[in-house]
């Protein structure tokens, strides 16, 4: 058998025994499992954040790989927990949103709420489901226990609304920040598909960002590093999404701007 | 042979070189083992915080999991190293006060210096006993050199007095902060088996808090969503201790608690 | 066959998705293999920084382990991609000087540039090329490739001048300041080798260090906490080189020093 995968992306943070302990559980309950951290330092509840985040890593990791995600501001609470099958990964995760981006991607997939008391530690806190609920049921499940068997099927996961980009002209969309990365770059909502060649005109070489009212011209290049230091720069980012940056420095800083700031970006 | 688990809880931060070599010097000594990391955010020289996170998480490893723990503010002087064996599991820290509450929890244990050469690297440097005296130690201890292998028997640990939770009336008790969370969260010394109900009489619903001689009633709630954004609550916390929390926001900075604080709890 | 090591560094931070993903990809095409975090927080950019922690931990582990590097300000630029056999050792990085230290240390190498795009991803974006080019590259390596596959040979690769510590007197240098580390500890270019006694000498207690003109003179001791809390001290460093430290607090503030300031040393 080849050892099996868990991922694990959290709010947890580093500095405490919360993720350690974790993995505690989970290697007791299924040796044979290997855990990878995608992150832990997802801002406190931000769950928006999350799910891009397990967005953007799940699908290079191999099939079979169980994918958890707990950011959980309602632990505690009789929010539920959710577990789906598709795409040959199995995610885990509080039934609050955190798996939109999961739940849109996926063509096929099963749903069901974990329920089975038998697949969480004996003793469960009310503080720290992370290690009582999550942890032994993405061991169990990587242990062989099937999706069917945690508990009923889930008619209505909750949902959060993706960020959108509209149309809104030739060239012309109106867009929104997805969210921010570690060297404040801005990933927006407009897909690097609309940035390629169109047939027949010829290739775009900058963008025109409309941020509060306000136009900014900048270039579209194809490396950090093609404008001089501190300049302003749009790129096709590596989440399959048009990114804002500055060449050295933030550019979340340097526009002010935030997860879910509208934008009109246009072409020229 | 199953794989041998190795934990490592260190204030050595993520930032340089030092948690990396040690996991080179443990996987080139004992290929078999895995490392696991606890922590490596202990605040520099913080020996009560490193010896809770410790005491929070080993339990949750499996059995003949080796710890290792290493706050080392005196690297270079005259500590000595000490090896623990109980409970099915190996500790391994400097002998100066990391293993107080593991050594308070087990009932039978065997105690050990270590003081054998040949466990350690061929050359000992004078500031980095984690990669050089501590992570082949704890190598060779996974790899099946036994504790009573390592040096002579250590009839007196250096333990640092526990947090204390004195009884001072009807459900009243003089407790103390043990220490703050990456939240804020502060959990104090009072068991969470104090607030259970107590036969013939109802339940608890909130908690008074004196702070240097103020009074403060807060609700005795079971999740960190039960009062609003930014409302001060009590709840038992995942530790086994009663925690003083704000949802959404921290605690310790609203409360100015730190760790060693002495407070009064009276339940209500 | 024994489980195979890939170690990996770089400036990507632990925030986001980047290092998670790297390790989706290493672990989908090479299952066997297993990822050791050197450390994610260099400073972006900092391509000195990053190759002084990987030439301070690459030794300590086993042979045969893949060491990859990516701290890579020119992200999508031509820059090229390095790999180079030595010591036992594969390293991979790209060819900005990030292998300086390492590529003085060997005697004997094997240097190539990558160019081998079915030893890629699919689809290499412009910004992500840890993810793209370096995770599967490395997979690759680990996973039987040799070198000599991966590319032409490397005639020149680029290499930064190393830091210097010239003779300037009797038991006086001119040395530098080779990096700080997060304990405020200053890494110096003077060799630990040199601060040992001389024969016919009696052993030196003291060091005078010049900065900016102005002397200073401070023991040079064996432990941290050899000086009274917050006091300044010398002493023969775990990295191989001399540090300057304060006891408890950070000597890089103190001295207002960082890396590639100049500094003149006289033993005494």
């Amino acid at each position: 058998m080849t050892e099996k995968i868990i991922t694990l992306l959290t709010d947890f943070g580093e500095e405490d025994w919360f993720v350690g302990s974790m993995k505690g559980v989970i290697t007791s309950i299924c040796p044979g499992a290997r855990t990878i951290d995608l992150t832990h330092l997802i801002p406190p509840g931000d769950i928006r954040r999350g799910a891009f985040a397990l967005r953007c890593a799940y699908r290079y990791f191999p099939r079979g790989t169980v994918h958890l995600a707990v950011v959980d501001p309602g632990v505690g609470s009789d929010r539920k927990v959710l577990v789906v099958r598709g795409g040959g990964y199995i995610f885990v995760a509080p039934d609050n949103g955190l798996l939109s981006y999961i739940l849109a991607d996926l063509k096929e997939k099963t749903i069901h709420h974990a329920t089975r008391k038998d697949l969480f530690l004996d003793e469960v806190s009310n503080t720290f489901h992370g290690r009582d609920i999550f942890a032994p049921l993405v061991a169990h499940l990587a242990g062989g226990v099937s999706i069917e068997q945690v508990g009923p099927v889930c008619a209505e996961p909750v949902i959060f609304p993706l960020p959108t980009c509209r149309p809104a002209g030739n060239n012309r969309w109106e867009a929104e920040i997805i969210t921010t990365d570690k060297f404040g770059n801005c990933i927006t909502s407009l897909s690097n598909d609309l940035l390629s060649d169109i047939p027949g005109e010829s290739r775009r070489t900058g963008i025109r960002i409309t941020i509060r009212g306000e136009d900014i011209d900048i270039p579209l290049v194809s490396s950090y590093n093609s404008v001089e230091r501190e300049n302003l720069l749009a790129i096709g980012g590596s989440s399959g999404f048009m990114e804002l940056a500055v060449n050295g420095v933030s550019a979340a800083d340097r526009l002010e701007l935030i997860s879910g700031d509208k934008i009109i970006l246009s072409l020229f």
